[in-house]
């Protein structure tokens, strides 16, 4: 990951309150009024009683706040900040060639990126998000603008110059070198907390010669990825034309070299994944952005979360907006439990196959499970920072933490952490966040 | 129905800002900078210059904010407001043997219910919503701790105690007569705001008598009735079995005298509607709650909202808190847009039968068009206002409304009114209502 180390001049210091952290997708930890020790930006562990090595150090005492990792978002598209919640009644390929393209177009103008942008970084600096992996747009200015935001921000983010060269309008076409440039321009910066990923937009828009140019460069300057995959079934047939030579949409960009296997990469959506792209994410170590908003609101369909798990995949959550209209990972959160129990009473109402099947994948009974809050809590904390080494309070993580005063969700009964991490998954608000750490910094 | 009219006491007054309300369900009205005229508690129409006769009422300037109708939740039970977002993981049955019945089992405990109805009604005082339908317990006593509290906010409401004589505990059983007495009691306090409603929990928790009784309570005092209908494929098959001599579900209430007809009469969900209950529904003239994210939450399914609103049925929403987590009538529009698009991506991708689909009802192509934001917003503004003669600024409606700050909400270019409207349906949170009124007066 081409971002450095938390720095030590962070300090040391102990949070003091009710702490939760998922350690595996079935299992929550939970410690009423517990010590959470950093060092050095780093998680040193969770202790029931502070050990004696750290009772020298600042405390911050936060008793009866619930304490949460930072959560992770995958899979957001800065520029498409500006037009969320706006004419959601678009399928993709529509949505993009009618709000998309146009909006980003105007990116060429670096007094339009820096209101836009501005408007953005702000937003995911106070949500929970403290990690996050970032679209742009093809414009190298423009994205130097949105990485400067990011940085001053403290939040710690990759971020993508897009690149894209076909079926789209000529405003957005990639020139050669583009990357390039913009390579040099990041490197420049030094920054500390924000790095650049490889972003080819998709299949459908990058030619065989970018895609291929994008492939190298990831492996000699040892960059990571992102894109889009099997979002939609138009754009999957879409792909297989593109590409009659790979085996699928998957087998396309491995056959670029563009993933996994050594290259650290997302993919976001997988909602129609073949069986053998499947096999291919888990070989080849590929992140999954799971955005289950956003595969609601532009129509794709219920990408089959509990399918990628029980396969051993990576899977962490993307809010995508403006495919998806909440930047808030919690809200993500909710809504993975919420479309995977639809998949469940859909497909069982149907004598023909469940969303999120294609051919040759089969379907097994637990397949169709609903996901618990563990699993979607595991995914929107340790499953998506596992990416960037943070998202838990397991000793060596880096330190990103939220305190949350959950004061005003409380119940006419006592409720477990349990019960209070559910309350704040469905029903916090940004208000409800009271501190919020990055690497052992506070930012909020 | 039982309520009083609105006083001429409130006043008269003018509101400026931007006005928007729903016409029908294909058209919103949308009036920049313009005034909006209260006359003894209802609207007397929105101008864009105000005419001479007003010009000597009081002038609320709120320009630059969105004035909207307060809305209308059909649906929501609120003795299970202390447990929304906890334990969402059973289905419908389950979740009422689990979850429901023994929260509910508290209120037969006065201290309990005032503290539990406190916090419930504070929450829906701050929210969007200006009336509601509410479900309370078996418990006269605590229903009218209920009824007094809601008074006291100024909203106004139909609350019903809950009946219910079979396969429930033994503490939430009926004994005969305490409809009665709570009616007795509900006619002493001489409420403006606050009427009873008729409230057999549902088929499976009614026994024959007393469903009969209901129904000629219903016709001799001339009162409304709510219930549950068709909501889950457990629950349909076992209303088979228990009323074997009724055509279906609806005509089950129908052969009660609980189904409209002169009765006015709210059914909530409709999940998996047969034909023959479609035509009852529309013949009758009864009020369906659609209840999107209750319906998601508990693995209910997907109703066809759509193809209620083809029919010319009546359509409201439903929070229906606590299978429904949120208890904003916003969050429901918009749970109702996306599910719809699920509805539809779900159905394509599948050989067999689209959700809500039971045996003898067709589906038209139409059936599975996504929702609108036209058609969500009338849903729960217009649509389920209709039953108590508000929620829009239709002259002579009665004068509910939100007075909207969503200068936050703003973007990087200029916005329509439908642009504002749609943002605010998404992503507004109470914090962002600056005012709110109902029958003419500002309760908030």
């Amino acid at each position: 990951m081409p971002l450095n180390q938390p720095s030590q001049a962070e300090g040391d210091f102990v949070l003091r309150g009710d702490v939760v952290y998922s350690g595996d997708p079935l299992t929550l930890r939970a410690f009423p009024d517990a010590f959470l020790v950093c060092r050095a930006g780093k998680s040193a562990g969770v202790f029931t009683r502070l050990p004696a090595e750290y009772s020298g150090l600042p405390l911050e005492d936060r008793r009866g706040k619930l304490i949460l990792p930072g959560l992770t978002d995958l899979h957001i598209h800065a520029p498409q900040f500006g037009f969320r919640a706006l004419g959601m009644d678009l399928e993709l390929l529509d949505w993009l060639e009618k709000r998309a393209f146009p909006e980003e177009a105007k990116f060429s103008d670096p007094s339009y990126a820096r209101l836009a942008y501005g408007l953005f970084t702000e937003a995911v600096r106070r949500g929970p998000g403290t990690r996050l992996c970032v679209f742009a747009t093809i414009h190298p200015e423009a994205t130097m603008i949105l990485q400067d935001l990011l940085e001053e921000s403290g939040l710690v983010s990759l971020v993508g110059k897009v690149s894209m060269d076909r079926n789209c309008p000529a405003s957005l076409r990639e020139e050669q070198g583009t990357v390039e440039t913009w390579l040099a321009l990041s490197a420049e910066r030094k920054y500390r907390n924000t790095g650049p990923i490889l972003t080819p937009r998709f299949i459908p828009s990058c030619g065989d010669d970018l895609l291929r140019s994008l492939g190298k460069l990831a492996r000699s300057r040892d960059l990571p990825v992102q894109s889009h995959l099997s979002e939609n079934r138009r754009e999957i047939a879409w792909v297989r034309e593109l590409c009659p030579a790979s085996a699928h949409y998957a087998g396309a960009y491995r056959d670029f070299d563009l993933f996994g296997g050594g290259i650290p990469t997302i993919m976001a959506h997988c909602v129609w994944p073949e069986e053998g792209e499947l096999q291919l994410i888990r070989e080849r170590g590929v992140y999954v952005a799971h955005c289950p908003q956003s595969n609601t609101n532009i129509g794709s369909g219920i990408a089959p979360a509990r399918r990628l798990l029980n396969r051993g995949i990576p899977v962490g959550l993307g809010s995508d907006v403006a495919g998806g209209i909440h930047s808030s990972i919690f809200r993500a959160m909710g809504d993975a439990i919420q479309v995977s129990k639809l998949r469940k009473a859909l497909a069982e109402s149907s004598a023909g196959a469940p969303a999120g099947t294609a051919a040759g994948a089969p379907i097994g009974e637990d397949d169709l499970r609903p996901l618990g809050l563990e699993e979607a809590f595991w995914m929107g904390s340790a499953g998506g920072g596992a990416f960037f080494n943070t998202g838990s309070f397991e000793e060596g993580k880096e330190f990103d933490c939220l305190v949350i005063d959950d004061a005003d969700l409380a119940a006419p009964f006592p409720l477990s952490l349990r019960d209070r991490l559910e309350r704040t998954v469905y029903l916090s608000e940004d208000r409800h966040i009271q501190a919020k750490y990055v690497r052992g910094k506070r930012i909020l």
